[in-house]
């Protein structure tokens, strides 16, 4: 297949070509670099040094002999996307190009305007270049869990459900109900696409995913083929900061009492996931959804996991609860269905206690240039915080 | 009070601005004249003319003996929004200043693009502006019975539903699906607005309403203070198109098989229940939702009575269904509450039959105008089209 990654440069966009090619696909990757350089902007950077895009797509030659293409651009630029998919008639578009960060979208007025209008413009962009140059092209979009929240249901893979309202039946959404700017930006593209599927027959997987974890895939073997791995308050997710924290000697920052349930999997089991949902595309004009994670952990289990490893490699770090910044339940019911994966034939080959050992050791080569940004990892923007100051 | 209208210059924003005004309320307008601009991009024009806006406030001046105040200025500029409130301390902001056309918003991927973030970004600005001023103020947001498509439940006056999802009861933002980048827009600020409410308890009314016809209210006694009257394609809602269409000696250009229901007012009543709801402010903190709408009715219906009303001024007019552009029930349930209005004291005053006579016989004097822009009435803009010609 040939198959285009828009925000081929990030954390999963970056692994997710190299297995794509890895399985004899073409990829043709899109990215602008926004990530590189509004982790910058927070006073971070990723803890594991990365190469720019022509050297990492060097060093993919030289190490797999793999053969990426890549276009320097943003996917606001309706031009420029319409110009790549004309050009390159891509099977599929794998839709990672937007900004991803809840904290960052929190920050004030400007990074909210800044996170809704990207991530919509750039998803509605889409919608218009894959009518544009061929239906055909399956889009695969990428959701998240936290689109809706903590519901006290369990999380179908539909985009609708059935339900009576006041004694009256009727097939609605499935309700969604997000915790920041970021998260309603994907709840937002869920509609719009919904929309799209509705009147044009845009085919188009919706990936409902949890935080990924974790260092490696197959495929990155060598540091050269690394992956951005974030850590600080606004880009780095629980699991990969509490792993850079024990490297640190630091307190693991549980955010509340610890008890928000998530479901975690390993960048290995991402890109395997993604790569199946790629291969087996649903029919001509349909809109799936699938619900991709592998465990179900409490903050306080991971926590537990983190510390027990770093125990194990002669780390002894506390656990801190710290104020939660956010505003999400503390405890809840959590219920996600996970069929669609297991049914093409998806079987995690790792839990987080396999892995975590891996990850910090990884992580520990670069101790001296995480200390450098140890002060970007306490929370610095808290959700309930009036804009007050903000006179810009 | 004081009040800031924000999208004064519009077809509602002006005739409210001197309701408020009549009532003793202070009015500050906003406008970037947007509307203005985009009804003559698409080949049209107010079928009325209307002055400026330093002449309109001159005019109500020397009319009425009211005193608006007026900012020019896009809301999508934080700065000058946050400006305007902070000088002006208000108790309350209706914001009117989006982009309010359907068919616009789906003429291709610029103007989904642009009414997409127009839309969004200038209402979370209003929410950060709010919360920076003053967290006291009340939004009035304008929202749409369109946000509902039109569902089969019968559509409650709350954000929030009571539901059960196979087998597990929860309770899920009221469930909606618009039928166009425009009405979508609407559900995002719904739900961007329902978000800043749970974290900043910013208070809200939220008003789903219906469309409006008409070119008079109590206080439009003069031509120089006639609102905009849009009767083309993209910016003429049905009653005024239909008006128009009789006036010219056209048949009314009925979409489809004609049977789609909506709740309608008048623009006299449309300002009345805004008064009531801005004058009525909700608790702190609250989140209220009304239905604003006076009469059920069908195109089919409005189609009769138009023809009927036009019969008795001596114009003989035909009922012509031509193909819907839209992507739309022919033949659906429909069921609003209507609770919110009528327990402020809300009473209806004019029915669709007692108004017709008037808005024709207004739109007489200005036949030749009408003529200009006749071309401007039939369909352009057709949802189910592919974007496929455009490569702009």
């Amino acid at each position: 297949m040939k198959i285009v990654v828009l925000g081929a440069d990030g954390y999963l966009g970056w692994p997710l070509s190299l297995r794509l090619m890895a399985r004899g696909h073409d990829v043709v990757g899109v990215d602008n670099f926004a990530t590189r350089k509004a982790v910058k902007e927070v006073g971070s950077d990723s803890a594991i040094p990365i190469l720019s895009m022509p050297d990492r797509i060097k060093a993919a030659k030289e190490i797999h002999g793999f053969k990426m293409k890549f276009h320097e651009g943003d996917v606001t630029k309706y031009e420029l996307l319409h110009k790549v998919l004309k050009e390159e008639k891509p099977d599929a578009v794998v839709h990672f190009a937007e900004q991803r960060s809840a904290p960052y979208s929190m920050i004030d007025v400007k990074h909210a305007a800044y996170t809704l209008s990207n991530n919509i413009v750039g998803s509605v962009n889409l919608i218009y270049a894959i009518m544009a140059v061929d239906p055909n092209i399956a889009s695969v979009k990428m959701g998240t869990m936290g689109e809706f929240g903590t519901p006290n249901f369990d999380i179908p893979e539909s985009a609708f459900v059935d339900v009576e309202i006041n004694g009256r039946k009727d097939r609605i959404t499935t309700p969604k109900f997000a915790g920041s700017w970021y998260h309603w930006t994907k709840v937002h593209d869920t509609n719009n696409l919904l929309f799209a599927n509705k009147v044009w027959g845009i085919t188009a997987t919706d990936i409902m995913q949890g935080p990924v974890y974790g260092t490696r895939t197959k495929e990155i073997t060598d540091e050269r083929l690394h992956t951005r791995f974030d850590f600080d308050q606004a880009w780095g997710t629980v699991v990969n900061r509490f792993c850079v924290e024990s490297v640190l000697g630091m307190p693991l920052t549980a955010y509340g009492k610890g008890g928000q349930i998530r479901g975690y999997l390993s960048l290995e089991d991402s890109v395997t996931a993604l790569s199946l949902l790629i291969e087996n595309p649903p029919k001509k004009g349909e809109y799936r959804v699938a619900n991709q994670f592998v465990e179900l952990l409490s903050v306080n289990n991971i926590a537990s996991l983190v510390q027990k490893t770093a125990k194990g490699l002669g780390i002894n770090v506390e656990i801190s609860h710290v104020d939660n910044p956010r505003v999400e339940a503390d405890t809840h019911y959590y219920n996600p269905e996970i069929k669609v994966l297991p049914s093409l034939g998806f079987h995690p080959s790792l839990k987080m206690a396999d892995i975590l050992g891996q990850v910090i050791g990884d992580l520990m080569r670069y101790k001296s240039r995480m200390e450098k940004f140890k002060g970007s990892i306490m929370p610095q923007t808290r959700w309930r915080d009036h804009p007050s100051a903000d006179t810009s």
